[in-house]
């Protein structure tokens, strides 16, 4: 009762602290990293209270803003979403039960993600009737900032609505998140030509120019394009969307991997990186997948964040600040009215090809049906 | 005739000397660059005769071992292929059809990627009747030297058989270009559960395992498999491999602009480079594309080599180095005799479930018709 009093005058964070390959020793320190963002910043914390205690009793100022929600069950990061779906009053569950019933306005977990995406769906619900399955969205670094890339990883295979859809979660995503009023849209393909690309990214390329979405769309961009953040958001189907993202990855990684080996090569190498160590790592700093950390699960009836299962605190943070950010913005709100705007303008947009014919009959002055 | 007679007892090159972003300049250099590669190599040159002569005039150990094929007719880098295909006597078109005649083993052109899959296509045909379009290989850096991906770009879709193709067509260049025997083969996938991912990489996978192809089938891989050298060969579809390849490329673009960024941004970080410089050159170097130049068009009646359209000199011997090599080896017999294999193995393949049935049905005894 006090929490739900509280959820009104005080911005209420669920967490999953037993998610993750640390536990409460990351996410309870994460928490209490996290609550310098907002005066008004509270947590619930679900799992073993008596390891949830240990870790708050170094944090008195997280002490004072949080509640323990004890459980003895958590969800394993390798157990099956079938199996992680069927048991109740798992940390997981609990969080995101918190979320449904008001008394938190997001939950954050480092959990085993295919069990956050099922119970997240089980639970809330999608935010409409048709959407599918919620999108996972991520921050992808670029020399201008981040840019948003959704999906990475929920979808398998995304049609050319689907594709929309994304474009204006990610759209919704990246105002509240980084405050641009309308950001741009790519859509990810092998070139940037009208008839390059799979008949679901051509489709859905028509859609975006002769419909009215209030989107504000530049265009094809190509893998590129993601480093370069030639736009905000990049919208992609969820298998080419994971594999962009985890190839980024692992190219960073070797990229890093081979300037250590460069820097430990000689003498003058190693006297070279003593020099540099600091300035690069400033410089290096946005590649590191702390900086990004919080994927939102994006579609659902309330908020969900993804942190990778295994973050640091200040990682854990990083997750919890989006998750705050969405929270405290008009996300769902606006996310809400532009699909319901986008389900009225798919229904009068035309149909491929249409649109030539009928511009064709107006020149000739007959009329079309 | 002299050259025809040459084809026999020395291994000849066709380039299209006026592909790529700088012509002979560029396309002529390299040759001279790839003498060293063998001594029984000789090139077709074909172009702008009075420009090829002028660059041939540096180099005379090349014009010895060079024959020039003049025309004034070249297809511009971003002319459409339909275009391309239908214009005679073009620089690149007489290359190809060298390589058709018998008059060179492989053709090798920086020139537009389009145009030369549709001429390549068009005049030496695909290597079987069922093979639809040449599929794209590119050489991938990675700690343990390079793996062979493909397709990166020729085929928007591929279902089961095709990915089987490339699986095929990837390993007999990876074996002929690395001499690895048994090349292991990975199929490029958000997960590695048997589960994971679309119809056509699941179908394609049950194929890989219950089919005998003689690959040495190493199972899914992911996007962070591509940089740390999983498997010696990564097949996908050519929307996902284009991304792919692309995104690791912007990443590594970024992450050295990141880098000259932070040596440059304070004086002991000027110094740290000016140490460290050699070092890092030398273990970075794997990551510079021009390392790997060099993309064959697998799949046709004879070996076509794709140069990047800005490569320099040393980049460009590179990519006949790829044509060189598999014009000396076995590559076009084996692949010919491995895909009429495939045709014999996929027809007599269970379908999807079947083999459980059988075994099932021979578990009780009973008969499977």
């Amino acid at each position: 009762m006090t929490t739900q009093a509280n959820s009104q005058d005080r911005l209420v964070i669920a967490i999953d602290a037993m998610g993750g390959d640390h536990g409460p020793a990351v996410t309870v320190a994460g928490a209490a990293r996290a609550l310098s963002i907002r005066d008004d910043l509270c947590f619930q914390l679900h799992g073993d209270g008596p390891r949830i205690e240990a870790e708050l009793a170094k944090y008195p100022a997280l002490k004072a803003r949080a509640t323990v929600r004890h459980t003895d069950q958590s969800i394993a990061m390798d157990e099956k979403p079938a199996s992680a779906i069927r048991r109740r009053n798992t940390s997981l569950a609990n969080a995101i039960n918190a979320v449904k019933a008001g008394e938190a306005r997001a939950v954050v977990s480092a959990g085993n993600t295919g069990a956050l995406m099922a119970l997240s769906k089980m639970i809330l619900k999608m935010l409409t009737d048709d959407l599918e399955r919620p999108a996972i969205g991520c921050s992808w670094p670029n020399p201008k900032g981040f840019a948003t890339v959704l999906d990475v990883g929920a979808n398998v295979t995304s049609d050319a609505r689907q594709l929309i859809e994304f474009a204006l979660m990610g759209a919704a995503f990246h105002k509240a998140i980084w405050g641009v009023d309308r950001p741009s849209i790519g859509l990810l393909n092998v070139g940037s030509e009208d008839m390059k690309g799979h008949d679901e990214v051509k489709e859905a390329h028509r859609l975006f120019k002769e419909t009215v979405l209030g989107l504000n769309y530049y265009g094809f961009v190509e893998g590129t394009d993601l480093c370069e953040g030639t736009t905000d958001v990049v919208v992609t189907d969820g298998f080419t969307g994971n594999i962009a993202l985890k190839t980024a990855e692992g190219a960073a990684r070797f990229m890093q991997a081979m300037l250590k080996k460069g820097f430990m090569s000689s003498l003058p190498a190693m006297i070279g990186a003593f020099l540099a160590k600091g300035a690069l790592k400033r410089t290096l700093r946005p590649l590191d997948p702390a900086e990004s950390n919080g994927g939102p699960l994006l579609g659902l009836k309330g908020i969900v964040i993804k942190s990778h299962g295994g973050a640091d605190a200040r990682s854990f943070a990083n997750a919890i600040k989006v998750g705050v950010s969405l929270a405290a913005s008009g996300y769902e709100r606006e996310l809400a009215a532009s699909l319901a705007q986008m389900t009225q303008s798919l229904a009068l947009a035309p149909e491929a090809g249409q649109t030539d014919m009928k511009d064709l009959a107006v020149a000739s002055g007959s009329k079309v049906i």
